[in-house]
């Protein structure tokens, strides 16, 4: 099977710094990547300081792409890898390294869109925005000082990626059917409502709850059949607490 | 054997951008980088843009040693590796990746000091400079664009260079046994001065000769021995060739 070339989106979590957005694009235009898409933007994208860094990559904030919504932002994406470099490392973020992650992602025929999630100079992706992601990666840094400019670790990222993308012996190539984060994103609207109705989850505490199940269907590997088996079940319980008369 | 801690030497010649200098010091603390060194800069390292971009790595700065030469600069360094990022690949011009470069870094029992070697943001180092280093890194990154930013060069190859250093497997590990830049760079003085003294050099022509001849023994794996065997004879012709009174 012919191996498609891999399209690349990084995605940029509301940046509050006109150089590092600069300096991103830039690396874009390095590593050939498809789309910069950027998400509620803190500062003057176009301003001259990201101008300056961005070079011959200005072409990438020319065309880059704003969305209100993380959601939205990766709309098109079969896959969704986040970044995660806050210092609090809790337990309960599993983290792999871009190099495992890299293979693993070359390791299928074909994936049509990828995104990569960079989040905030300071703080990163909440803990709620990481759910939209099918893997977690973590760059091993020093534990004095760990925090790698956003810029840095972009570039290591898609250096690695196209490392991994280069190199791929043709052999052992699977295919990707993995449910995309936006379909897990759509059912739990409805799994939500259904485990509202049933009394399993209780609004104020629903997200915390909920987001646990959601940790399970990302790294279960979910394909786009299993969520729709999933979808159809959910939708008929649903449909059968609305139009039951009992309580 | 226990494997020592490896104390890696960022070395910039002539860098112009402030901003840079400060990312690379942030890099320097992020990646635990023994010391940052800098060869003539060409920009105030100790400005405020610089300080911006260091935050926490600012104590590079303060802590940099300035040299005048590149051959100052890499005095103690038993392993040199430079980085070619120029466009013009000239195919005289033998590059490895980063990534075969830091697993045979990885593979020695115990290097001192590794010297790391990061042109010019223009035009990065000249060919005699690249005479410097035992080996040299590039790395892959688009023909449209292949152009990366100085600091985000830095970060690609202090990010291989830690990930090899934390994954070694303790077997196999070989004894560094190579001549320094500096033995190799001292020999060539006096092999010069008997070149020239013998007709098989002259003086204007004298540095593009030698300097294939200094490739040679940085890819020979010339070790520390097999230099002084050589300085042994150079300086013997030499002395024979001063005190012989006849022609």
């Amino acid at each position: 099977m012919k191996k498609k070339r891999l399209n690349l989106n990084v995605v940029l979590v509301e940046p509050n710094g006109p150089l590092n957005v600069g300096s991103i694009a830039r690396l874009c235009s390095n590593f050939d990547v498809n789309e910069l898409r950027i998400v509620s933007p803190k500062c003057d994208i176009f301003s001259l300081e990201a101008k300056k860094m961005a070079l011959k990559g200005y072409r990438y904030i020319d065309n880059c792409k704003i969305f209100n919504s993380i959601e939205q932002a990766i709309f098109d994406c079969d896959l969704v890898i986040a970044t995660f470099g806050r210092i609090d490392l809790s337990n309960d973020i599993e983290c792999e390294s871009p190099e495992d992650i890299s293979k693993w992602i070359s390791s299928f025929v074909e994936i049509n869109n990828l995104g990569i999630l960079f989040g905030r100079e300071d703080r990163g992706l909440s803990n709620n925005e990481l759910l939209f992601a099918h893997k977690i990666l973590n760059i091993k840094t020093s534990q004095n000082y760990p925090s790698l400019n956003l810029s840095h670790a972009v570039s290591i990222i898609l250096y690695e990626l196209n490392k991994s993308s280069k190199n791929n012996d043709k052999k052992d190539l699977q295919v990707l059917d993995l449910a995309s984060s936006k379909q897990i994103y759509e059912s739990f609207k409805e799994i939500e409502e259904m485990l509202i109705k049933t009394g399993y989850l209780l609004e104020h505490t629903a997200n915390s709850k909920i987001s646990k199940f959601k940790k399970f269907l990302l790294k279960a590997k979910t394909s786009s059949h299993d969520i729709n088996v999933l979808r159809g079940i959910v939708h008929q319980i649903n449909w059968f607490l609305n139009n039951s008369k009992g309580k």
